[in-house]
């Protein structure tokens, strides 16, 4: 089986290759942009993006939009976390955090899969707290200050198999596995 | 079970109230536009409303676009039959197939369910000719020039259970009951 993922993001693709690898699930890069619309709800954002894209590539396909949420700033970056890392950054994030004893944070993965005649949206959550300064220099946007609960590493200490064991992303990607393989073709 | 059923059309109301309720399943009219987009398909039509209405409800609905597609005009009036219905109407139908032996035609149905998590795409057609001079003052929309086979009546001869038996939108919501009954709560 082989699922086309559209992301430009080479350090998604790969985690999800991996992800998906004991599923004998293949994936295809698909270099297309998402066309994102400002949502209140990553699962809005990902609806929108593969109706949009259903349209432009006519075949099935899966996207999937990430966000980090953290508790002392209600929620804050959520679904604008990638604006928000393109702009204020890791360190706007810290500073944002200093003097903040609440590190509680997550990351929140929906995946979202299109064909002609359905469309099904899966969740991952990794919960975990913000860290007090950047460290490694693995994966990618917030990973730097993310220690996943369980762990002591941040994501950009780990290598992607490890990530992988933890991540919001793999979580919904493996719901996603399962679904193709055992339900999807009941109707 | 209660399905909200988005539809200004008090027909297709009362059709689709009547087809569900041997499902035991309650239709509940929400008078909202549809923003239909000019798309290639009735799904792609049925795609959009129902990503631009949920984001408008908020709650799990339905949407059903339906169109008549004629062999011999290559499909015409297809996606766009009710614009065609409100310009040229039934007339302007009869007129285009004067001379025409081939009256094959069909109905089309195509019935969009979305929830938080889904959406799901229901297919309907009914197969029949386009008659030579409307008949019948019941249904709507190009009803009085359609009979379907297995009957010498036009739709707008028939009762709604009459056409029930036989018609697009019937099939597709029954599929959409099946599986409302049987199959959305697997996951």
């Amino acid at each position: 089986m082989k699922i086309r993922f559209v992301t430009r993001n080479k350090h998604k693709f790969v985690e999800v290759s991996k992800a998906l690898q004991e599923y004998g699930i293949k994936v295809e890069q698909l270099c297309l942009d998402k066309l994102e619309i400002q949502a209140k709800s990553l699962s809005d954002v990902v609806r929108f993006s593969l109706v949009v894209l259903y349209n432009v590539v006519g075949e099935p396909l899966v996207v999937e939009d990430a966000g980090l949420f953290i508790e002392a700033l209600k929620g804050f970056p959520g679904v604008f976390s990638s604006y928000v890392f393109k702009t204020i950054g890791v360190n706007g994030i810290l500073k944002l955090m200093e003097n903040v004893s609440n590190r509680k944070a997550m990351f929140k993965s929906v995946v979202g899969y299109i064909d002609d005649s359905q469309i099904a949206l899966f969740e991952g959550i990794v919960e975990g707290i913000i860290a007090y300064e950047p460290r490694g220099n693995m994966g990618f946007g917030f990973d730097p200050i993310f220690i996943p609960n369980g762990s002591e590493k941040t994501f950009a200490e780990m290598s992607v198999d490890e990530k992988n064991k933890f991540s919001h992303r793999a979580k919904a990607f493996r719901k996603l596995a399962s679904w193709l393989i055992q339900d999807k073709f009941k109707r």
